[in-house]
C-alpha cells in the first residue's frame, strides 16, 4: 500500500489532547456564562446556500470564502456567525419570541493568507440580542456584563471593557462638517500604530484640513473617569441631534451597567474605539487585557439598526459581540498568559500487574461508581513501560495492583509528583477523590 | 435593497432553540461519558487535504464526499472522524501515550440524497482506543460498558447492547469451505429484511448450495443467554483456529465486560451482527432500542487490525463506536421518545413595570448573584405584551415589579400554568429558585 503523509492544510489549527481539553474549559466557561444570561443556543449547518449568505455583498471578505459547487448547487462555508444568524431568524420568525437572545459556538471558515496567529478555521463564540422593530438599550448593557462575568471566569482579573458609541463619532465629526464618518473613523483607528502626525496627513489627503483634524484628535484623547468623560461631552455642548442622542445612549447604557452591578474598574469609555465594519450605528465595545495590550481586542461588538434587511422587510435591531477563541487561546498559549500543561482527565490510574488485570477492572468500577476519575493500565506489558504510560499521561496518583493487595484491600498509593507512597483502604481512596 | 428568501440547503438540520436545547443535553451526556471512562478530547478540521483524507480510496462513500479547489488545493470536507483519526494518530504519534484513547464529537458531511431522516452534515460522537502493536481485549470490553452508563444516563432503559466476533463468522464459513466471507456477510446481513428464502437463493448465486446454506442460517439462528450461546458454539467443535480464536476472544471480552459490571440483561450474543464495513476483524457491536426496533442500530462498532496503514508501516490496532447523534436525535424525536417541550434556560422572569426597569435589572443581578437562573423583560411595551413573553418562552414563573414591590421588597410570584400566584420574600426566591 502506498503511504501518504499525513499532514493538515496550513492555517487549521490543530490541538495535542492536553491543549484541547484546557481549550475545551474555556469554551465551556464561555458558554456557561452566555447560558446563565439567557441566551438561547443555536446551531447552523455549516455550509449555506452562495445565493443566501453572500446576499448582502461581501466586498474584501467575499474573496476568502470557500465557495464551490455540488451538482446544481451552489454553497459555501459561513464566514461569521452574524449572517446565519439573520438567515436565521428571518426564516424561523414566527417561532421565536423577541427579543431573541441567541448564543452561537461553531467554528467559521476564511480562505485568508495563512500567517502566524491567522486561522482559516477558526471558533468564534457569539452572542447577540434580537428585537422586533425596537429593542431597549437595557441590552446594550448587558454585554459589558456578560463579558466581565465571562473574562473574570476565564481567570482574568485585570481587563478593560471600552465603550463608546458611534453616533457621538458620526455627530462631532458632523459638527466640523464631515459628512463621510467611515473614512475619518479608519484613519483615527490607525492612531496607536501611525502616530498623530500620520493621521493629521492622511485626513488632509482626504480634505479634512488641519484644523478639523487636531480639533478630532483632541477630542478622541478626552480623558477621565466615565462620569469625567460624560461630563465632557456634554459640556461641549455640540449642536447636532446625532452627537446628543449618542451621548444620551452612552448615559443610558452607563446607567443600566451600574444596576447590572458591574465592576466600575473593569470598564471605561475610550472615544477612539470605532470597530471597523460600517455595520455598527450605536453602543461599540472593545475588550483589552490591560497587562497584555499588543493582543489586542479580545473580544468586541456593538449595537446595529438592522440585521436582516437583505433577508426582510421587517427592521431588527440588535446587538451583540463576540469572541474569536481559536485566535484568543493561540495567543494566550504564545504569551504563555495560560498553561498547556499535560493535564489527565483522571486523577488515580491502576497499574494491575499482569495477572491481576479482572481484579483491576472491578476495582476500577467499584471506584467509579463512588465518583472517583479513575483509569486502568490494560495491555501486559512490564511494570516499567506502565509506568512509563503513568508518567506520560501525567496522572497524579497510581496504584500498583497485585495479589497482595487484592488480598487485603489495602493498597499503595503513589503520588507521582513526589514518589511519595502510603497505604490506603478503598474507603480511604473514595474520601480522598471523589468529586 | 432586493430581499433574497432565506433558507438552509435539503438535508441540513436545524433546530428550533426548544430543541437545541435537548439535543445539547444529549450531547452533553454522551460527552461527559466519553470523559468518564477517561477518553481524551480531539478536535480536527473539518477540511483536509484530499489526498490525504482519501489515501484509502473510498468507493460508494468517495461519490458523496464534498470536495473543492481553492488556489493550488484540492481539499475535503471530513466523511467521518475515524479516517481523521488515523491521519491524527500518525501525524502526532510521538506526542501520544498508547493505548491512546479519544473521543470527538463533531459534524461530518456526505452529499448522500436528501431523504427524510437523512443529513448531508451530522454530528457523530465517537470513541476509539488505539494501541500501539498491540491492543489487549479489555478495551474489547469496555465499549459496551460506556455504551451502558450512556444509554442509561440518556434515559433509557430498555435497549440491548449486541456482541459478536468476526472470526467467528469467518472461521465457520470457512469450516465449510466458503472463503469470501464478506459475500455470505452481506448476504446474510438481509435476513430480516428478504426472509431465509431469499438468503437461500442469494447464497446459491453466489456459488454456496443449499446444504451450506441452510448450515449457515441454523448457525446464526443459535438462540439462547450469554453462557448457553458461547457453550453452543464450544459443543460445536469445530475445527478452525480462526473460528476458535474469535470464540476465546468472545469468551474473555464477556469475561470482563463482567468485571466492568454491566448489567446482564442489557447484552446479548447475536452472531447475525456483522457490520457491513470490511474494516472490522474481531469483536463487533450494534445497540438497538428495545421498544424501537424500527430505529436500527443506534450505536455500532468494532475492533480493527489496523487503523492507519495508509499513513504509516506501523501496526495501530483498535477499537471503536460511534454514535450517530443527527439521526438518532431525530428518529427519537419522530418517534416521540424525546419531548421536545419548549423550555426555558430560565427558571424566573422579572417582568418590570415601563418606569421600574433599574430596579428590574437590581433585582437580576441580586438574585444570579445567589445562583438564580433569572431573566428580565427589557423592553417598553404593554403588561399584555410582556406577558405574552413569558407564555412563548415557557418560563415557569414571573414577577411583575412595580413601585409597590420595590418598596416592600414583597414579590407576587406567579405560576404561568396554574395561574396561582403567592407573596414571597427575596430570600425566599433564593430559597426556591437557587441552583
Amino acid at each position: 500500500m502506498t503511504i501518504v503523509k499525513p499532514s493538515t492544510l496550513p492555517g487549521f489549527m490543530e490541538l495535542l489532547p492536553k491543549d484541547q481539553i484546557l481549550f475545551n474549559e474555556m469554551k465551556d466557561i464561555i458558554r456557561k456564562n452566555f447560558e446563565k444570561h439567557g441566551f438561547l443556543p443555536i446551531d447552523t449547518p455549516v455550509i449555506e446556500k452562495s445565493e443566501v449568505l453572500l446576499a448582502k455583498g461581501g466586498g474584501e471578505t467575499e474573496k476568502q470564502i470557500y465557495r464551490f459547487s455540488k451538482g446544481d448547487t451552489d454553497m459555501s462555508l459561513r464566514f461569521d456567525l452574524t449572517v446565519p444568524l439573520a438567515r436565521y431568524t428571518v426564516e424561523h420568525m414566527n417561532d421565536l419570541s423577541f427579543p431573541f437572545k441567541r448564543y452561537q459556538i461553531g467554528k467559521v471558515y476564511r480562505g485568508e493568507k495563512a500567517q502566524k496567529g491567522r486561522f482559516r478555521e477558526f471558533y468564534q463564540c457569539d452572542i447577540d440580542t434580537i428585537g422586533m422593530g425596537e429593542l431597549s438599550l437595557v441590552n446594550d448593557a448587558e454585554f459589558p456584563v456578560v463579558i466581565f462575568h465571562t473574562f473574570k471566569d476565564l481567570g482574568f482579573t485585570d481587563f478593560t471593557i471600552h465603550l463608546n458609541n458611534r453616533k457621538i463619532l458620526k455627530g462631532f465629526f458632523s459638527s466640523l462638517g464631515i459628512e463621510d464618518s467611515m473614512n475619518v473613523l479608519r484613519t483615527v483607528d490607525k492612531l496607536d500604530k501611525i502616530g498623530e502626525e500620520s493621521v493629521l496627513e492622511e485626513l488632509g489627503e482626504n480634505g479634512i484640513g488641519r484644523d478639523s483634524g487636531e480639533k478630532i484628535l483632541e477630542f478622541i484623547k478626552i480623558k477621565g473617569s466615565v462620569d469625567e468623560i460624560l461630563e465632557q461631552l456634554r459640556d461641549l455642548k455640540i449642536k447636532d441631534e446625532i452627537f446628543q442622542e449618542g451621548l444620551d445612549e452612552l448615559t443610558q447604557v452607563v446607567g443600566y451597567m451600574r444596576d447590572f452591578g458591574i465592576d466600575e474598574d473593569c470598564f471605561d469609555i475610550d472615544l477612539k474605539i470605532a470597530r471597523g465594519l460600517d455595520y455598527y450605528t450605536g453602543t461599540v465595545y472593545e475588550t483589552t487585557l490591560d497587562n497584555y495590550p499588543k493582543i489586542g481586542s479580545v473580544c468586541s461588538g456593538g449595537r446595529y439598526e438592522d440585521l436582516a434587511s437583505y433577508y426582510t422587510d421587517k427592521t431588527l435591531p440588535g446587538v451583540g459581540i463576540s469572541i474569536g477563541l481559536s485566535r484568543l487561546f493561540y495567543q494566550l498559549n504564545e504569551a504563555k498568559i495560560i498553561s498547556s500543561e499535560e493535564k489527565s482527565l483522571v486523577d488515580l490510574l491502576i497499574i494491575p500487574m499482569d495477572d491481576c488485570i479482572h481484579d483491576g477492572i472491578k476495582l476500577l468500577s467499584e471506584l467509579r461508581e463512588k465518583g472517583v476519575r479513575v483509569s486502568v493500565y490494560t495491555e501486559f506489558a512490564k511494570l516499567k513501560k506502565k509506568f512509563k504510560y503513568a508518567d506520560q499521561t501525567k496522572v497524579d496518583y497510581v496504584i500498583v495492583l497485585g495479589e497482595e493487595e487484592i488480598k487485603t484491600r489495602k493498597y499503595s498509593l503513589k503520588d507521582m509528583k513526589t514518589g511519595d507512597q502510603e497505604e490506603v483502604t478503598f474507603d480511604e481512596l473514595v474520601e480522598r477523590f471523589k468529586k
